[in-house]
């Protein structure tokens, strides 16, 4: 076979191609039918290549764990009003609907089950870097230290700790109370006021 | 064999046996190795019983899961001493101690993975219950509806988001402004307080 310039950009072009394909099967198999069916056999079956072409380019499990993950998109976010308490309550929302629609909640079971190994810690932490960084420059105006890391680990919790624990998602009045009580505590609603 | 009453007591206490060696050795396996070994092959070789044995008794993966959930010992409380802050920091301490030696981070986990199964829901509504009903019963003196269920989602989540998205466990401190957080939105603390 050729090895001219040409045939080397084909290879790349099917290759990448051959990459998000797999990587979105996987991606699929993983938030829809959880970790344990992320099997070679599955995703070659789901991404429609062969399990020899999956083997080959990624011969362990957690090769597909990887690939899965670099499959998740950024988490949207909405523009910053400059209203505090607003921007939280939209934050706290986009979460939720991450959990719901991209089930976010299995992909960080995923992470943290397989972070042991230091390719999937760093796509963990920049998934979650880029998760919770809004909530986070929000609140760095009122806190800082572990301070903060307090207050960002308790504004995730209420939307993660119902889908964990319960199998549900916070409504939005728990949302806004979550909300209230973070900033009733750093002086920025007055706590005399009624939460929502 | 004898049908009579002496060998069925014998009997009885056989499974009895059989069900807490394999339940235990299960728990064990998933606990230090993740949910994905939690196989026939590998529980039978921890608790030293054949497959045969396994298979005859809990045939499906799921009899697995739920008989390793079932060992789940009680998450242990300490004493109420009236002190809301001094009571609600030690709760949250035990949670994190229990995840750091009991991993019930991974408990909660394969918890969340298996709970569309009835059997699996009901005994992770009785392991949340049991894990979170202290800290609600001490918050229900200053708030009610949904303003507790933020509340307590807020505190588990202090401990449980570190482990899940970070693999780590909050420090003393962070429980604490954690804790001091939820108290002042409640009025227990006075907001112009330093936190620790």
């Amino acid at each position: 076979m050729s090895q001219g310039p040409d045939r080397t950009a084909d290879d790349d072009v099917r290759i990448a191609r051959t990459r998000r394909d797999v990587g979105l099967a996987a991606l699929k198999v993983l938030t829809e039918e959880g970790g344990d069916p992320l099997t070679h056999a599955r995703v070659a079956s789901e991404a429609g290549y062969s399990r020899t072409t999956l083997y080959k380019h990624w011969p362990a499990r957690v090769d597909l764990v990887t690939l899965a993950l670099e499959s998740v998109g950024r988490m949207p976010h909405g523009r910053r009003t400059g209203d505090a308490r607003a921007d939280l309550v939209a934050e706290l929302r986009s979460f939720r609907r991450a959990i719901v629609d991209a089930r976010l909640d299995q992909i960080l079971m995923a992470l943290a089950q397989w972070a042991t190994i230091d390719e999937v810690a760093a796509i963990r932490d920049s998934i979650v870097e880029d998760g919770e960084g809004v909530a986070r420059a929000i609140l760095a105006d009122f806190a800082s230290g572990d301070e903060l890391e307090a207050a960002v680990a308790m504004l995730s919790g209420v939307v993660v700790c119902p889908a964990l624990m319960y199998g549900t998602v916070p409504s939005d009045v728990v949302i806004d109370h979550a909300v209230t009580i973070v900033l009733k505590a750093f002086g920025v609603i007055p706590v005399g006021q009624a939460s929502t």
